[in-house]
C-alpha cells in the first residue's frame, strides 16, 4: 500500500530561514530583476486606465517572476553583458500574464495567487482584452529587439502555448487521456514559455548552437518538473501557500496525471467514479475526499512527483556543457528547489 | 424634421448586376487572393483538431477579406512585384480574425455574418483560446517577413487596437460619450488595421515615406468610414444582409455615433430614455422603436452618413500623391462603395 504524500505549505522561501536556490539566484539577478520590474511597470502604461489597473493587479500581486528571472540568469551564466535581456524578460513575463488573464476566464477562477482574480473584479470582457493589450506588447517589445531570431523562438513559443491550451480544452474532462497526450499539453502549455526564456539567454549572448540547445532543453524539462508540481501541490497544498483552494483542478474536472495514473491504476468501480465526477461533471459533497483517498490507494502523487524528478535531472543534465559558475550552480539547485517545494 | 434614412439590403454587390468597386478592385487583385486564401488555409492548420475548425468556420464564413485586398491593392499600387505581401495580407486577415473572436465572446454574440457565431457553438473557452492562437499565428507570420519596419507597423496596429476596445468597453454604456472620445474608439479598434494593411504596401515596395503616410492616411480614414457606417447599418440593414439583428448594439447598450448624436441633441425626458436604455441595461419591447424614433426625429444616422462622407473625402485625397492607375482608380471608388452601401 502506498503512503500519502505529506505537503508542507511552500511559497518563495521555505521556512527555517535557510536561503533557497530561488533566494541565490534572486540575489545574483537582483539589480537585472529590478531594471526588469521598472520596464514592465514602464510597459503596462497606457491612457486607457483599466489597462495599467488590471494589468497591475495581476503583474504587482506577488508573482514569482520565474520565468524572467530565468531569462536574466541564462544570460548571465552565458557572459551577457549588453541589455537585451531587460526587454525581452519583461516580454517573456507579459505573455505569461496575458496567458494567466486568459485562463482565468477559461477556468473561470475566482482565485490567482490567494486574491480575487481580475475576471471575479473586472469580468471576463476585461481580462479578454487587457491579455490581448498584453500580448500585443509583449510583441511589440520583442519587435523593439528585433533579432529575428529572438522574434521567431518567442512567437513560437506563444503559438505552442496558444495550442497547447486548446489541446488541455479538447483532453479537460477525459480521464482516459493517455501520459503522453497529458506531457503533450504542458510542454505546449507550461514548458514551452520556460524553454522561450533560457533559450534568449545563449541567442542574446550570441553563444553557439549547442548552448542554445541545452538552454532549451533545461527550460522544457524544468517547465515539465514544475507544472507536474503544480498539479501535485493542487491536492496537497495549504491553500494560502498556494493561493488556490485544494482541489481547484478537481472541481473543474481538469485530468492532470495524478488522476489519469489513478484513472488506469483504477477497477471498474473507481473508473466509474472519475467518469461521473470528471467526465460528467456530476460532484457531491464528499467526492474530493474519495478522490484523495484513491490518489492515495495507488500512490499517484507521489509517483507524479518521481515523474517530475525524472524531467528535473534531464534539465541537470543539461548544463553540464557550461562551466562551474555561481549562476550555474544556483540553476541547478533551483530544479530540486521547484520539486522539492512539494514537501 | 428630418427624415428617415432609407437603406436597402447591401452585400458585396448591389442589385441589379452593375460591377461595383469593390468587385473591381478584387478582379484587379484576384490573383494574388488566391494565393492569400491559400497561406491562410495552410497557416490555419493544428494537429489540435478544434483550431483549424473554429479558425475555418469564421475563416471561410462569407467574410469580405476586406484588409488583406487593401494590403494587395496598395501593393500593387505601389508596382511591388515581390511576394511578401501574400503573407503580410494574411497575417493582417489573422489579426482580424482573432479581434473577432475576442470580441463576441465579450459581446455574448450569437450570430456573425449570418451565421451562429463561433462562441455559440464551440463556447467561449475555444474562442479565446483559439483567438489566441490566430494572433500568436499572425506574430509568426510577420516574423518569417521579418523587417523589423513591418513588425512594428503590425505590432504597433495590434496594441492599438487591444487598447481600443478596452476604451470601448470602458465607455460602452455611456451615452454623454463625447464624438471625439467615440472616434478614438473607432480609430483604434477599426481604423488602426486597416491603415496597418494598406500602409504595408508601400513598405514592401520600398516606397518614400510620404507614400506610407499617404498609405496610412487613406487606411485609417477608410476605416473610419467603415465603422460608421457600419453602426448606421446596425440600425437599418435588412438583418439577412448584414448578418445580424436589426438594433444588436442598442440591445447590447453599445454606444455609437447615431446614439451619442441622439442624445446629445436630446432634451431631458429623451436623456432621461436613453440612460435608462443604454446606461441602466433596462429596455422594454418598445424600446428599440422608440431608439429609432428619435434618431429619425434628430437625423443622426443620415448624419452619421455625412461625418463617414468627411472620412472618406479624406481616405480619397490621401491618394492624390500616387500616379493615376486601374488600382488606385478601384481604391478611390472604394471609398464612395463603403460608405453608399448604406442606401
Amino acid at each position: 500500500m502506498a503512503t500519502v504524500v505529506e505537503l508542507k505549505p511552500s511559497g518563495g522561501k521555505p521556512r527555517g530561514r535557510v536561503k533557497s536556490p530561488l533566494d541565490t539566484l534572486l540575489e545574483l539577478v537582483s539589480a537585472d530583476l529590478g531594471r526588469v520590474n521598472q520596464h514592465i511597470l514602464d510597459n503596462m502604461q497606457s491612457p486607457v486606465v483599466l489597462i495599467p489597473q488590471l494589468a497591475g493587479h495581476l503583474i504587482a500581486s506577488g508573482g514569482k517572476r520565474m520565468r524572467p528571472m530565468l531569462t536574466l540568469a541564462a544570460s548571465k551564466m552565458c557572459g551577457y553583458e549588453g541589455s537585451r535581456h531587460i526587454g525581452l524578460a519583461a516580454c517573456v513575463e507579459f505573455i505569461h500574464t496575458a496567458t494567466l488573464l486568459h485562463d482565468d476566464v477559461v477556468d473561470a477562477s475566482d482565485l490567482r495567487r490567494g486574491q480575487e482574480s481580475a475576471n471575479a473584479i473586472w469580468g471576463n470582457e476585461a481580462s479578454v482584452l487587457v491579455g490581448d493589450f498584453l500580448f500585443s506588447r509583449a510583441f511589440q517589445l520583442m519587435t523593439s529587439d528585433g533579432e529575428v531570431k529572438v522574434l521567431r523562438i518567442l512567437s513560437d513559443a506563444s503559438a505552442v502555448i496558444a495550442e497547447g491550451e486548446v489541446l488541455q480544452l479538447t483532453t479537460a474532462n477525459d480521464p482516459r487521456t493517455t501520459e503522453e497526450a497529458y506531457l503533450e499539453v504542458i510542454r505546449s502549455k507550461t514548458a514551452a514559455l520556460f524553454a522561450a526564456a533560457t533559450r534568449i539567454g545563449a541567442v542574446v549572448a550570441k553563444r553557439p548552437d549547442a548552448e542554445e540547445e541545452a538552454l532549451e532543453s533545461y527550460g522544457t524539462n524544468l517547465g515539465v518538473a514544475f507544472q507536474l508540481i503544480d498539479d501535485v501541490l493542487d491536492y496537497s497544498a495549504d491553500q494560502k501557500a498556494l493561493g488556490k483552494t485544494v482541489g481547484d483542478d478537481f472541481r473543474e474536472g481538469k485530468v492532470t496525471l495524478p488522476i489519469l495514473l489513478a484513472w488506469r491504476r483504477g477497477d471498474q468501480e473507481e473508473r466509474e467514479f472519475w467518469s461521473r465526477t470528471i467526465e460528467h461533471s456530476e460532484q457531491e459533497d464528499d467526492d474530493l475526499d474519495k478522490a484523495m483517498a484513491l490518489m492515495a490507494k495507488h500512490n499517484t502523487l507521489a509517483d507524479t512527483v518521481d515523474r517530475a524528478r525524472h524531467y528535473g535531472a534531464i534539465a541537470r543534465d543539461a548544463l553540464g556543457i557550461f562551466p562551474n559558475s555561481d549562476v550555474k550552480t544556483a540553476m541547478v539547485d533551483l530544479v530540486d528547489f521547484v520539486i522539492e517545494r512539494a514537501y
